[in-house]
C-alpha cells in the first residue's frame, strides 16, 4: 500500500493491475482505491455497457451496496423491484396459459432489510461505480486491453507481476509491473486461457438464449412481475425493468435438441412472434425494442481462480449459468470483495501472504453452489407446478421446521440462495470450527445462532449518542476492517468484564494492540469520533442490552471502548421477528441478554467467531489465538 | 392556466408574480410551475441563503417532500436527524447542570413514516426545489425586488393584479401583470405593509436571540441531541446539524426584563463565553462558526393574508414566533401547498372562485395555534420537569388516555403538533361536517376513524401489478389533483356495489365524468397505467381487503377503476399499530372489511369527506353533493 519505489505517480509501479470494468473489476476497483492502493485499470471497451447485460441486483448486494454507500445512486435511477415471482403454465383442459401460483422472492422468513430483486440495467449500476472511483483519483483506460503478462515469484521481488497493454487499434502501448494482476474480463478471459487454466461443466447441457428489452403493450397481467412460463409453444421469462421496460428471455436452442446448433440464432422478429404465440389468449406489441441479444451459454466453473497467489480472475471468468437465478452479476460482487479485503490485509500487513490462498476454495464453492442450485431450481419446476398451501407454508414459516417437504425445503434453500444471504464459507483460518488452532473453551459459546462463515444477522439498534434509530450490521462502513462487535449485556453485570476486555485489548501484544497506529493526534476530533484511527484493520463497537436514556457512555464503558462514542448503541428496539425479547440483537445472535457477548465479523460481513464475555484475559485471549492463526505478528499477552 | 393573451412567452403576463425564494415561495413556485402555470418569480437576494436560518424538516414536512419526489435530494445532503429531546436542569444539590429527562421528539404513538426532525440549512433546502424549477422553466431572478403593485378586480380583467419590479441597485425595471401576485418576503414584507394589514402579537413578551452554528470539540455527553439546558448562569438549546455542526439558540435579553432593549447584542466571543459557564461542568471550544446572528423576535401573526384573494401573503409575511419550537419553515411550506392547488383548482376550472376565500381562515388558524403551543410549550417547562415516568407513559400510551394528566395532555399534543400530523382545518366546504351541504346519510359512516380536515392515515399495502409493497398514502403523487381512495372491501361482497360505483362515475353528470378531459388516445399507453390522463383534479385508487395473489384486477374491478391498475393494491399487509386486523388499512381508517369505503382527500393530503360504499347511486350521489359545495358545475344526476 503506497509502497512503491519513489519514481512519482506516473510511475508504471501500481499495487494491482485490473482488466475489465464490469460488475467484478470495478467492485475490486472501488474497494482497493479506497482504501488507498494505486490502480491500473483497464477495459477493451471504449465506454460502459450502454444498454442490456445483467441487470439484477439481489437483496443482500443490496446491503452491500449500502455498506459502501453506493445505494442512493443506485436507486436513484428508479430501478425495478421483484417482490413476487409468477407461474404460467397451460390450463389443465384447453389452451392458452394460466397463473398457476406465485411466491415471494425473498419471504419474510429471511430476515432482509430489502425484500426485493433490484432491476436496473448494467450501464447504470457501472457508473455508479466509475463515478466513486473518479472521486479516488482512478480513471478507467478505455479502449485499452492486456496482451501479455508475466509473474515471477521466485525472486521476492516486491512487483512480481509485469503486463503488457496496449490501445485497442494499436496506437499505444504500455508495459507496467504490479503487486498483483486481476482479470475481470469474462467468460472469454485472456488471463485465463494463458495461465492454461480449464473450464469444467457440471451439467453438459448448453442452451442458446434469446434477450430481448423493450417497452410494451399488452395485457397479461403480470408483466410487472418476474414470471416463468411454459406454453406449448415454448417458455420464456419475463423480467420487470427500469422506465417501464421489460426484459423476456427466450430459450431458442438447448444441446439436448435432436438438431443442437450452438449457432442456432432467431432475429427480432421470430422473437417477438414466439413471445406473442407463447403468451397467447393474452396481447403484447412491442413500442420499442431497446436492446436484442443471442448468445450460447451453458455452465461452467474455472478449475482454478489463481495459480500463484498473484494473478486472480474472478466473476465471469470463472463462472457462467444461465441467466434465469439472476446470481452473474451479485457473485461477482462477492468474488471481488472477497479478494479486496485479504489484498489489503496481506499489503497493509495485518495478515501473512497465506490469507490469499482462502480465496479460491472460498468463492469457488459458491460458484459450485450455484451451480448446482441452478440445476436443482430447474428440476423443481420441471416436475411439478407447487400447490398454493405449499407455497404459503413455505413463505410464513421458520426457515427450518419439521414437517417440511422436499418441495418447501427445496423452496426455501433457492429462496436463501437467491437472495444472497445463503452463501456460507466452509471452515478456514477465518471462519472457526472446533478444528481451528483457537481452542479456547469461550468460543463458540452455547446459544449462539451466528454461524462462522455466515452473515451477521440484520438488526435494529439505537445509537447512544443521537437517538438514532439504525441498522446494527450497517454502522461500520465496508473500510477494510474487521468488526469487533462487543455485546456488552446489562451494564450492571458486565462492568468488570468490559474493564477486562478494554485492558487486556489496549496490550500492545493483543491482536488490536499490536496493529494499533497510534495517529490520533493527526486526525480532527470528529473525525476521530466517526471512524477508527487507531487501526487500519479493527472497528469496534458497543451495543449495550439496556435502554437508550440509561446508558451513559463516560460512566458505563471503559475508555478505550468509550472512545468510540459514534459507534455505542443500545440494543433496545422491538424486532417482528423475536417480538417478546427484551433485548432483541443480542437474543436473535443467540447472545446472553445479560453476560453478552464478542462477535468477529470479517471485514465482508460474515461471522468470523464468536466469544464469551468473561471477567479477567479469557475473552481477548481466545481472539488473539483466532487472529493468531492468520495474522502477521505472535499475538498473546501470556 | 397558459390562458394568457397571445403575445409570446415573453409577453408581461404571467399567472403568478411570486417575491421571495425562502420555502413558502419555493414552495408555491415549485407546485404551481408542476401543473403548467407561468411564473414570474423574483428574489432581493443575490444567492440561495448561503449559511444558517431555517434548518429544522418535521416529520410530516418530509412525507410531503417524499410526495414531490424531492426527499431524496434533502437526504443526500446527510442531515442530522433528532429522535430525542434532552432536558438539563442545575442538579438538586450543588452546581452546574443534570439530565433530568429526555423524550422522543415524535413518539411511536404518532404513526409517522419518519420520526424523527431533520436538521440541514436552509440555502441546501432551497436549493433542492431551485433545481426542480430549472426542470420546469422557472428561473428565479435576483436581485430583483417588488417597488410597487395595483390590484383592480373591479373590471373582471383577466389579469387584474399590475407589478412593479426592479433590480435591487437600480439599473433594470419591468412591469408585468398577472392574475396573483404573492409575498414570501418574509417578516418585513413590503406588499403587506403596502396594503396596511397590521401584524397582532398575541404574547406581548418579545426576546433577543443569539444563535450560532458551528463545530465544537466538547465533552458534553447530549451533543448530537436537542436540548433545552437550563443552569444558573441562563439558558441555551442545542440543535444538531449536518457535517458534525451544532447550533446553539441563547436568549440574550427579553421584553421582561427591567433593562429591556431590543436592539440590545452580543458579541460571538460573549455568546461562546456565556454557552461555556452554561453548559459547566462539561467544556466547549469552537473549532469552527459557520454562522452567527442576533435578531429580535416578538410573535406576531398578520390580520389578514389578503384583502382582494388576488394578492395573498404567506410564511413569515403572515406569522413570526421564536425559533424555538423549529415550526417556522414548515409552516411556510403548508401556507404554500394550501395556496397552490386551491390557485389550480380555481384557475383550471374545477372550482368557484370562492374557494381561495378558504385560504386565510385554514391557514391563519394554524398559526394561531402555533403561537399557542409556543407559548404553552415554554410554561409546561418553566413549571417543572416532567418526571420519568410521565415521559414513558405519553411515549408509550396511545394518543388518547383516560388517565392522563395534564403535562401528559400537553405533551401528546405537543409531539402532535410539533411532528406536523396535528394540524387540523375546520369544517367548511372542503372539510365535511354535519352542517356541510352535503347532507347524504352516507357521509361519515358509523366507525370511520378519519377525520375531515386532518391527515388520512399511513398505511402499507401491497400494489397489486408488481407485488411491491408500498407506502398507500405516497401512492398518488402531489399532483393538484383530490384522491379518491376506493376502500373496496372484499371483492367477492363489493362487486355489485363497485360495479354502481364506476357506472355512476362515468355519468357525464358526476364530479368525476364533468371534469374528464378525454385526452386518453395522445398520451402513450404507460403514461396512461401511471398517471391519471383523464382528470386534472381527480386520481382514483382502490384498495381490496384482500390477499395479493388473489386479485384479479381485470375480472375484480369494472373497467372505469381497472384503467388505473397501477394504482390498485392489496390491504394484505401487517401493521404494529393494529397488529389483529385482516386489513390493516381498512381497519386503521375505521372503514368496513367487507363493505369499504370511499374516502376523498384533498390535494395536499387532507381528508376531505368519507362515505359509505354502496350499490346503487348513492355514494356517488354523496360525493356529487360534497363537490357540488366547491365547484363550477351543476353536478348530480338525478
Amino acid at each position: 500500500m503506497e509502497q512503491q519505489p519513489s519514481i512519482g505517480s506516473s510511475s508504471p509501479y501500481y499495487d494491482i493491475v485490473i482488466v475489465g470494468a464490469g460488475p467484478v473489476g470495478l467492485m475490486l476497483s472501488t474497494c482497493l482505491s479506497r482504501w488507498g492502493y494505486k490502480i491500473k485499470h483497464i477495459d477493451n471497451r471504449a465506454e460502459p455497457t450502454p444498454t442490456g447485460r445483467a441487470d439484477g441486483i439481489q437483496p443482500r448486494s443490496l446491503d452491500l451496496l449500502r455498506n459502501m454507500g453506493l445505494k442512493s445512486a443506485i436507486m436513484a435511477h428508479k430501478p425495478a423491484r421483484v417482490y413476487e415471482v409468477a407461474f404460467w403454465d397451460p390450463p389443465q383442459t384447453g389452451h392458452g396459459i394460466v397463473r398457476t401460483g406465485t411466491w415471494a422472492s425473498c419471504p419474510s422468513f429471511i430476515d432482509a432489510r430489502y425484500p426485493f430483486t433490484t432491476l436496473l440495467h448494467q450501464g447504470l449500476i457501472e457508473r455508479v461505480f466509475i463515478a466513486d472511483l473518479e472521486k479516488n483519483g482512478v480513471q478507467i483506460k478505455r479502449p485499452w486491453t492486456i496482451t501479455d503478462f508475466k509473474s515471477d515469484n521466485s525472486e521476492n521481488l516486491e512487483y512480481p507481476v509485469e503486463v503488457q497493454l496496449k490501445h485497442v487499434d494499436g496506437t499505444a502501448s504500455e508495459t507496467v509491473r504490479a503487486k498483483y494482476l486481476f482479470s475481470g474480463e469474462g467468460a472469454r478471459s485472456f488471463v485465463r486461457q494463458q495461465l492454461g487454466i480449464g473450464v469444467s461443466h457440471k451439467d453438459p447441457i448448453a442452451h442458446v438464449w434469446g434477450v430481448m428489452d423493450g417497452v410494451v403493450k399488452t395485457d397479461f397481467p403480470d408483466i410487472k412481475m418476474k414470471c416463468t412460463i411454459h406454453s406449448e409453444h415454448g417458455s420464456i421469462m419475463v423480467i420487470p425493468r427500469e422506465d417501464n421496460m421489460v426484459r423476456l428471455y427466450i430459450q431458442i436452442a438447448s444441446s439436448t435438441d435432436p438438431d443442437w446448433d450452438p449457432c442456432k440464432t432467431a432475429t427480432e422478429g421470430e422473437v417477438q412472434a414466439s413471445a406473442k404465440r407463447i403468451l397467447e389468449p393474452y396481447s403484447i406489441e412491442w413500442e420499442r425494442v431497446e436492446w436484442y441479444s443471442v448468445y450460447p451459454i451453458g455452465q461452467g466453473i474455472s478449475d482454478k481462480y489463481t495459480l500463484d497467489h498473484r494473478v486472480f480472475l474472478g466473476g465471469d471468468a470463472c463462472h457462467t449459468h444461465s441467466p434465469k437465478a439472476g446470481q452473474g452479476m451479485n457473485t461477482a460482487f462477492l468474488d471481488a470483495q472477497n479478494l479486496a479485503w485479504k489484498i489489503h490485509a496481506v499489503e497493509g500487513g495485518l495478515a501473512d501472504r497465506a490469507l490469499l490462498t482462502t480465496y479460491e476454495p472460498e468463492r469457488k464453492e459458491v460458484a459450485e453452489n450455484l451451480l448446482d442450485f441452478d440445476n436443482k431450481y430447474a428440476k423443481l419446476f420441471s416436475q411439478r407446478p407447487p400447490a398454493a398451501a405449499e407455497v404459503q407454508a413455505a413463505s410464513e414459516q421458520s426457515p427450518t421446521h419439521a414437517e417440511d417437504n422436499e418441495f418447501i425445503k427445496t423452496f426455501k434453500e433457492s429462496c436463501e440462495f437467491t437472495s444472497g444471504y445463503g452463501v456460507a464459507y466452509g471452515p478456514n483460518v477465518l471462519n472457526w470450527s472446533p478444528s481451528h488452532p483457537a481452542q479456547s473453551a469461550l468460543l463458540n459459546p452455547k446459544g449462539t445462532k451466528l454461524r462462522t462463515g455466515r452473515l451477521m444477522m440484520n438488526a435494529d439498534v439505537t445509537r447512544v449518542v443521537d437517538a438514532n434509530v439504525v441498522y446494527l450490521e450497517q454502522q461500520i462502513p465496508l473500510n477494510g476492517s474487521f468488526r469487533i462487535y462487543v455485546f456488552a449485556g446489562k451494564p450492571s453485570v458486565t462492568q468488570q468484564a468490559l474493564k477486562d476486555f478494554a485492558f487486556n485489548l489496549g496490550d500492545k501484544r493483543s491482536f488490536f494492540g499490536a496493529y494499533y497506529c497510534d495517529n490520533i493526534a493527526s486526525v480532527s476530533y470528529h473525525d476521530n469520533l466517526d471512524l477508527n484511527p487507531h487501526s487500519l484493520f479493527f472497528t469496534i463497537c458497543t451495543v449495550f442490552a439496556a435502554r437508550r436514556s440509561s446508558i451513559e457512555i463516560s460512566r458505563d464503558l471503559p475508555d478505550l471502548l468509550a472512545r468510540y462514542r459514534d459507534l455505542v448503541y443500545a440494543d433496545d428496539r422491538w424486532d417482528r421477528h423475536i417480538p417478546d425479547a427484551k433485548a432483541a440483537a443480542h437474543a436473535k445472535m443467540g447472545l446472553d441478554e445479560e453476560n453478552g457477548g464478542v462477535v468477529v465479523v470479517r471485514p465482508d460481513g460474515y461471522v468470523g467467531c464468536v466469544a464469551s464475555l468473561v471477567e479477567g484475559s479469557g475473552t481477548v485471549d481466545a481472539l488473539n489465538d483466532y487472529f493468531s492463526a492468520f495474522c502477521t505478528k505472535k499475538l498473546g499477552i501470556t
